[in-house]
Order: structure tokens, then C-alpha cells, then sequence
């Protein structure tokens, strides 16, 4: 394993302001499970980002979070609409059906971005009790392609949503790193776009692993402490969780890591264009380059340097920048690249 | 909030010991989710502890680790069987019914202690399809009332699990203080004794958030990785976790804290034995000290200490000491509940 | 096996006007799944026994209506509170926790009855968000023991339980018995009571195979239909259900056949009063008697005629009489076991 | 409601045959729950026609018997692998993920059919603790489109799964109108083509309602009592279901009424061919015909005909044709479809 790669922003290393914020949360007691002045104090901060309504729960993981948002929204005959690349329909071994007992209807996309005139046709047969009944649009923005949904195009969604009696729910793994591609507030993606629940990422962005369900609707909380506990997710020595997410949030380290990130991304994306045998197969909005090369390449590069195949078949790899990722990382990758890419 | 109470073992500190591995463990990239050099030696940590057949997946909760287990064991129409005061059946909010659907068979103890004579009655209606079958015994050591299993007690049980064709397993969210209360090593009280399954705690012995699942059997481990991603307990930075527990096991670390934690629990009711008032209902044999006071005496004390209140009617607390409790803070606190129970 | 027993109400045979019921239901085509004329003249037939809010809703089985009523009436985290004799807590395998994800709070009793005493204390630590959550207490009426509530019984129950803000849930499996043995309608048992939810039995009350469950509160029905698809008792061919259930319940076909399975187990218990080595252990409510006989003498019986031994450490064995017993049944029993019970 | 519709092959009636069949069964007292003479004499029936390793559970449901086999069949963890227009995928109201827990992966077809070349995709990211493992491939034959895979297809499909360490399930709720169709046995599309798990139907083929579950592997038989009993299945008068199963496949009533069904189906699609403005969209290969027609037509038509608009939004209509299914039924139909879609 080389000391720095392409792997993944979970590969990364904790950002020392973060560090430092669990060692200063470490002075003397506190009770456990959120009841400490930290939680508090992260409350105040969540409601700045996402509005006075908004109600924040700490927890361990995202898959976690998606599940809970699952779990919170829908009644047990209830189903959730999704785009096929979803991180929920892919990546979460079944967690959305065997622990929320919830079915995903899923839908291919161009780019893993649903938009209304792909969800619609699945809101179907409602009132067939026949049918599981739609009751969730889940969105991941980024997406698992490292697209972003506009603060336009998430309000079109919701606006669907609710105009059929449904929620439209956000996996924001990476919403950092979506807001600051956009240019705009985690808000505008969420509160100020209709989004009635959201999963907030971390982990992903500098923090050592802590996550947020953000309920954006009162209705939606009534019975969450009980689900967090009742779902794994109640962390005893909760400060610890929210002394990152205050890190974070609490200021501007989330959209300096998660702008940094983007910046490496495009940086890398910007060196190999236009070199033969490297074709960029998606968008750059975030944190990920896409890329196909010829056969052999990758191959030959993974042998230095970590990242993942994503297709196989299409010999399509991912490349993912973070935080930490240095301009010199860039560079000498994308010089390993060009040579693994020569004929 | 006081800065030093009484409250539980999971309100107190991470110890020094452990911030600095996890500072040690931020060095460059590594993959995520258990593929990093400190997972790796973790394994051969815990194959130290527990033997070579043992094998270990660092999750962040306790009850999550219990929750794996019965998932683990129990095929979809079998039980466990568990004393009444469990944290599985009264501590994790139906979890082990609604997310592993396994149902508990519990039974009153005098002493939150399991024997042979009291499990043996619920191993019943053994191929009757109208009836849950039992698979599994679940015992805490310690238990959830401060007494400890001796391994002798550990072997009959597991004993007659075997012969039965059931497994043993057991919470250890408080193993450490159970070996340190006995003198003998963790391995004593698992292997030696024929337990099958293993919640191994770390968060109450002075981690910042970290425990294990250890399964002692091979045939367990088939499709575990699945299950602990799917229940929602696979951690993407996991290298923090690993780096946590062996901080605790691969070394002394887990005796030096929690043989403190006994001692000071020890002191405490060594100072208060003989105050009359005071009525000590539990043996003291590992970090807990329960008590009755007069009525009146706990409200007072609560003013300026945290602890529980564990059973409002009989007026019974529960005084929790933890690996940071220092001789100073039994000694005020034994003072003031001097101070309380005088009439 | 013998053509007459005394095993259970489930092994008699069908009522001769219900066959002639479900012949005259087969004419013609019919729309599934509950949209034909006959389903929608039951509800009428419900409505005039429970009242114009009462809902009902055709299933196959006794269990899955219970089930059906756990899923309806509790959200994820939350439990209900039952006898310990209580079918849905030992003959159900899992059912309620595998199925619908609900805890029992299980409680011993003299009886099989619960009462508001018993039930208190354990609706406990509400708004704790590490225990489940109290939501449905839960009775059979009759009791697996053969005893009967009475209407002030239950409504006291409810009373408790709507003061609480949880429902009162009835097993009525066997509700025709309780009904006929108070000399009371079904609806003062149900609706009169406070009821909000009823399993409606059938089966062991001469029908071929058909149940119900009966909603009493408008909110409660909001899904249910799909509950019932999931659930998996959605028949196809509901009008022979249906058929059935208008047999018994449209007249007193119900009175005559649960007052006669009452009678037969009056008649059995006085042809055994008094005779040496035969102990009623149970009152004598319904169409069961439980009785202690003398070493050897349940096996000398069970040679010639069914029933069941219903605990083997006490030797007691239940004997339940049917639509279909007849007083020679009853007597040649009664005789067969005084031979058996003779020194 | 017209007395003679082609909404669905269970809105049909009972055949005679079988009410004589059920009223023979009741006579004298018998064992519930499948422990009575009958149910002992479908068992070697059963044998007869799927060989002396099949077993058969009698249950009451078609979408039960799927959700049981997907139990039995499937770890926590894994995935059964379906084509998009599967009942299990979209008629069953999310059962399969709420009460199985089990993720269905599935595929668009053009017919409603899997080939080996769709499924292998499909068998994915084995071994990869992110994603769900693969362990079932279903079908449904006749498939809900009404076309039949021939035994040489199924082979096809069984030697994949079986190359792959899965396992394949018939959804046979139609099975006879297949095996009729194709001039076969039972067995021969399933035993003799490598089927593992069956569902085999009997209510849309002239049954009131039962239904089997046959298990052709010993291995996946254990604990499947308990799965029957949990999963809301196990009949307490069994009997009725085992004499309905017995009439219809202890002789050839299932080829006399599946043979039958299809013939009137072929009848219908016949009269109809080459009448302008109808287009027969499916190959008629079992008791359903499907058809376009003219914007206005089914409208017209359903004012005095029952069936079902199969897709609204391309006008395709689905006929069904049943076992009393007459041919008088078929010629009025005809001539009145013919008069809907005159211009």
C-alpha cells in the first residue's frame, strides 16, 4: 500500500483540528448518549446550517443514517425510490431490506442523478394493496458518480415529492463536498431545497468517523431516539461524535477540506485531459474522476498506487481526492498515469 | 453536571494511552473497513487472548456486538435465553427482536446470574414447530448487577449448552473488570470455558468508542463480514478502532483500568460499610456498588453527584466507578453519603 | 388415532351449514381478494355484532391475525405486554418477534388472566429511549387455560390501558366460547369493553379454516390492507372465507356451537368431580378441562384417545371438548377414565 | 359484476370435484396441523409426481409460499435474483424485503422469462462484504406474461445456479397451465430440470385455496416446519388443504383443468386473430391472452366484461381464461370484442 492513493476519501487521514477537538472533549465526566454539553452545543450549530426546525442525531456510519432515514420515513408497507447507482441499492448488503424491511425501487440514470421525469412513472398503483407503496425519493448528493444535483434540480425533486405525498430524502455522504462544487450553503442543498431528511456526512471529509440524521420536519422525529438506540447507533460516549461534527461544522472546515478535495480532483482531471489513452468518463463536479484507459493500464498502475476498478468490464476506474490530498500526489500520479498509459 | 461522578463507566474519559495511539495510528492512507496494517495486527492480538481459532471484528457498540451475535447464531425460528436483567432484554430497545428478530427467553435470577438449574427448564419443546427453539444461552460477565462468573460457572454452563446443542455466548461489554476481579486472564473466562461467541467490550474500560465481536468458533464466522456490514456496524476508518483496542490488549492496558475501576468500587464500600443507612444489596465484585439509602438520601446526593437511581421503588442506586475515579473522588463522595444518610 | 378425542377444538370437523355455505359461495365468478358480495355483506354482519366503526378483515389463521394486529398497532419500537400463557408468547414460534418485530413483555399469572395490577408495572420507563415502549397489552379471551374475562374484566383493562395511551388488544380465538359461557353478546366482550383490536376466531369454532381480525378504531385501519398482502393473508378466493364467516356469523350458529363445546366440557367436568385420583386443576369456564391425573394414568388413556398432556412435570393434561362432542363422547370418556385413574 | 368474467383465474370457482373432496375429509376428529391421514397420503402423491426426495408443505398462499421458500433458501445476507415482472417483485407488497428480509435483484426481460445470459450479470461482487450475495434465481412458469419455460430452459437456468452455488426456485402458481401447455409432467419441469424449491399453486386451477411448498433438497427441508408455523402458514385443519391438494394431483384433475384453461385461451386468441384493431401482444402459451386495442375499447368492454387493464399507458389488456372457463364464455367474448374495437 502507498502511503497516499486515489482509493477513497475514507482512506484518508483525520484532520488535526479534529484531533484536537477530541482531546479538548476529553476533560471530565459527561453523561453518555447525547446528554452532554457538546451534543448541546451541536444542536445550536445544525440549526444554524439547516434552519430552526431541524433536528440533528449523531451517529456512527452512514449506511447507518441512510437506514434510519428509512426506517423513520416509511410504515412498513412503504417503499423508497432510488437511482440504480445508489449507495443504498449497491453498497449496504441488503441492510435497506433486511433491517428497515423496506424495498428500493430503482431506476437507471445517465449520471446517477434521478430528476422528476424518471421518478414519476414509479410512483404507481398507489392505493393497490398489491403494491408496496412509494413513499421516499432518495437522492446521494454527490452522487456515487461524483455528480451534484443543483440546488434547482434537488427543489424539483422535492416538489414532486410532495406534491404526491411523498418525502425526498438526501444521502449526503458527501454534501460538503457537493456545496462546495455549487458554491453555496449545506442549507440551500437541503433545508432551502424542500429536503425533508439528510445524512450527513463526516467521515468522509476529515473527520475519524461521526455522521448526522438531520430531520428536517418535527413529524419525522416523534419515536427517532428510539430507532437510533433500537438501529446500533446510539454511541454511549456521544461527545466524542459531536466534538467532530462541531469541528467540522462549526465553522469552515467542512468546505475547506471538502473544497480542497474537489480542487485535487479537477487538478488531476485537468493534467490528463487530453492525453491519449485516458478518457474521462464523467463529469468532475466533486471529489472523483472517472476514467477509462486501455487494457493493461490500470493494471500496471496498481501496482503503486491505490484505487479502485469500478467496471471491470468497461475498464473504467475511480479516482477519489480528499482533504489531504496533495498537489504533489496529483502531479506524480497523473505523470504515473501518463506513463502507464503510453503505448 | 459534576466533573467527576458516579454515573457509569461509559461517562468517563478515553485514556491517554489510547488518544495517542489513535494519533499514532493518523500517519498516511490506508484502506478502509478492516484491509489496514493495525486490523491485521489486532487479529494476532486477539489470538493471543483468546487462541488461534478465535477470530475478531472491531465494531463501534455493544449492543451491536450482541445484536451480531444473536444474528450470527440463530437460524430465523430460534431463541436465546437470557437472565431477566440483560441489557439485551431491557437495555437495547427491542433490538434484538426487531432487527435480529430473535426472540428472548428470559428468567428472574436472584444475582443477574444464569445457572445450569435455572436454563435448563427453558431448553424445551425441543421439535415442536409451534415453539421457538433455543439456541443460544446469553450470560454478561460481569453482569449487569457487578457480580462475576467465576470460569468454573462459565464451563457449565457452556457445558450444558453443548450437550443441548445450544452455543454459549457472552456480553463482555465489562470483561475486563470480570478477569481483573478474579485475577485470571480474558482468555479464562472464553476459550477456557467453551464460550462460542464473544461481545468483547472496550468503551467502558477507557476507549474512546470501540468493541469487538469474537467468534471462537470457524463455522460462525461464515458470512459474518456480511452480517456486520449489513447491521450496519462496519466502520469505514476502521484503523481508528483497531488502533484503539490494541492500545487496551496488547499490552496491560485492560487489566491497569479496570483492576483500578474494582479497586476504587472496593474502597467505596469498604468506606460505607458500617454507615448506618447504608445498605449494600449487591456483592461488590467488580466497578459497581449498589446500595439502598433512606428515603431522601439519593435525591440530596443527585444535587451534587452524578449517578442512577436504579430501582425507584425499592430505592436502590447504582454507583459505577470507572478506570479515571480517583481515591480522592471515593473518598468525597463516600463523604457525602455520609452526609446524606444522616438523619 | 380415534374418530372422537379430546385433543383440541382444531381437530373437529366442519359444521354441516358451513360446508353448505361455501357450496352455495361457489356460483359464478367472483373478483378475489375480498371485492365480491359476500365479503361486503360480512361487514355488515361485523358491524351490527361490534359496532358501525368496527372494521373486519378476512384472514386464514388465528396467529397471523394476532401478528397482523401487533404490526398494525405497534410502530418499530415498540412492544407489547401478555400473559406468560399467552399464545402469541409460546405457540406461535417466534412469530411476533421474527415477523413483526415486537418485544413481549410476558408476565406470570394464577389464570392465564392478566389484570390491571399485574399490567402496571410494566409500563415502565417511558420516553427511556433504551427500552422498548409499551404500546398494546394483549389477552386471550378465553385464556389458554380454559378461564374466561369478564366484560368489567376487560374494560378495566382497557381503561388502564387508554389512561396509559396504549390499546388492549383480545386473542378471541375462542371468543364465541367466552361470550356464550358469560351469557353475553360477542360485541359486550369487544366493542362494549373497550376493546381496539380483535383476532375473531373461527376455526375452532366449526369452520373449515377462516379468522378475522376486527379493528375497532378508524386510525388503526390506515394501511392495514396492505399489512394484511405483506403479511401474507390476503386469500385469493376470499368469498369462501368470507362464506364462512357469515355461517357463524350471521345467526347464532356461533352460540349454538360454542354453548354446545361449553356444555360437553361442563358435562365432562361433573361426570369427574369427585372421583378419586381426577383433580380439576382449572376453573371450568369454557370447552376445556384441565385435570392432574395419577402416574401412568394419562398414558393408559392416550392408548385409546386423544388429547394432550399439557405440562408433564405436573401431569396435568387438557381435555377440550367441540362443536362436535357428543354427550356419549363425553360419557364413554368420563368412564374410560375412571378405569384409568382405579389403584 | 358479470357471472362469467376473465379477470383472473381465481376469480373461478370451485371445481366439483373438490368441494366432494373436502366433504369427504370431514369426517370424524383428526390431528391438526398436518399430523392426519390425509396430509400423510399427499406426501406420497407428491413423491409420485417430483420424486422420493421431494417434500411438500401445504400452506394457504401463493405469495407465502414464495416469501417461505425465499426463507428457507437464504441466509440474512443474501439475494434472489428475478425478472422485473415477477409477482414477487411486484405483486406482493414488499414481503419479500419486510418479512424475508431478502433483496430482490432484477432484470427487464421480453417476455417475462430469464435466460442464463441475463442472470450471469447479475451473479455479482461474490464475496464482497459491501453487497449482497446472490443465493436464488426465480421464475415464475408459467411467468406472469403467460409465456412457459420448457424444461430445457429451466435445465439452463438450474445448471447456472448451480455452477454458481445458488439455487433455483419455480414460482409455479401456474405450473400446471405450463406443463400442460408444453405436454409434460409436473416433474419434468422440475425435478428432471434441476429445480431446488417449488411453489406450487392449486387455487388459481380449481382449488378453494391451497398451495404447496416442495423442497426437492433434503438439506433446505430443516427447520422449514418451524419457518411454516413462524411464517403465519401452518394450518390447524390441515386436512382440508391436503384434500383439495390430494383431488387435484392424485389423478389428472390439475391436466383436465390447467389443459382446459389453456385451450379456452387459445380459443379466444384464435376468434380474435386478424381482427382489425387487435393486437395480441404475447405469445399464448398458457391461459392468458394479452391484446392492445383501440383507445375506448376495454373501457366499452369492461362495462360488461370483468378482466384487468395490464398497462394503462399502452393500452394492453390482460384476458384470463380458467378451468370452468366455458367455450360459450369465450365465442360471446369474442363477438363482443369484436363489436368494442369496430371503428
Amino acid at each position: 500500500m502507498s502511503s497516499r492513493g486515489f482509493a477513497s476519501d475514507n482512506a484518508a487521514t483525520v484532520h488535526p483540528e479534529v484531533l484536537v477537538a477530541i482531546e479538548r472533549a476529553n476533560a471530565g465526566h459527561a453523561f453518555g448518549y447525547g446528554h452532554d454539553p457538546l451534543t448541546e452545543r451541536l444542536h445550536g450549530v445544525l440549526a444554524r446550517h439547516f434552519g430552526e426546525t431541524a433536528r440533528g442525531f449523531p451517529v456512527w456510519g452512514g449506511s447507518a443514517a441512510n437506514v434510519l432515514c428509512l426506517r423513520a420515513a416509511c410504515r412498513r408497507w412503504q417503499a423508497a425510490i432510488c437511482a440504480a447507482t445508489a449507495h443504498m441499492n449497491v453498497d449496504e448488503c441488503g441492510a435497506p431490506e433486511a433491517i428497515a424491511g423496506v424495498k428500493l425501487i430503482s431506476r437507471a440514470t445517465e449520471d446517477g442523478k434521478l430528476t422528476p421525469e424518471l421518478v414519476e412513472p414509479l410512483i404507481a398503483r398507489v392505493g393497490d394493496e398489491h403494491a408496496v407503496q412509494p413513499r421516499l425519493i432518495t437522492i446521494s448528493n454527490c452522487t456515487e458518480l461524483g455528480t451534484v444535483y443543483t440546488a434547482e434540480e434537488v427543489r424539483a425533486l422535492a416538489d414532486l415529492a410532495h406534491e404526491r405525498g411523498l418525502l425526498l430524502h438526501v444521502d449526503g455522504a458527501r454534501l460538503a463536498n457537493a456545496a462546495a462544487s455549487l458554491g453555496c450553503s449545506l442549507g440551500d442543498l437541503v433545508t432551502a431545497s424542500g429536503v425533508d431528511l439528510l445524512s450527513l456526512g463526516g467521515t468522509k471529509n476529515g473527520l475519524l468517523g461521526a455522521e448526522a440524521v438531520v430531520l428536517l420536519r418535527p413529524e419525522l422525529c416523534q419515536g427517532f431516539e428510539f430507532l437510533r438506540k433500537q438501529t446500533l447507533q446510539l454511541a454511549s460516549k456521544m461527545r466524542f461524535l459531536s466534538a467532530q461534527l462541531l469541528a467540522l461544522l462549526d465553522g469552515d472546515l467542512w468546505l475547506r477540506c471538502a473544497g480542497h478535495a474537489n480542487a485535487m480532483a479537477a487538478r488531476l482531471a485537468e493534467r490528463l485531459s487530453g492525453v491519449p489513452g485516458v478518457r474521462i468518463t464523467r463529469p468532475v463536479q466533486s471529489n472523483a474522476v472517472f476514467a477509462v484507459l486501455p487494457p493493461g493500464a490500470a493494471e500496471a498502475l496498481l501496482a503503486e498506487w491505490d484505487f479502485y476498478v469500478w467496471d471491470e468490464t468497461a475498464r473504467e476506474v475511480r479516482w477519489m481526492c480528499s482533504w489531504d490530498t496533495t498537489e504533489e500526489d496529483v502531479d506524480a500520479f497523473a505523470a504515473a498515469v501518463q506513463r502507464a498509459v503510453q503505448p
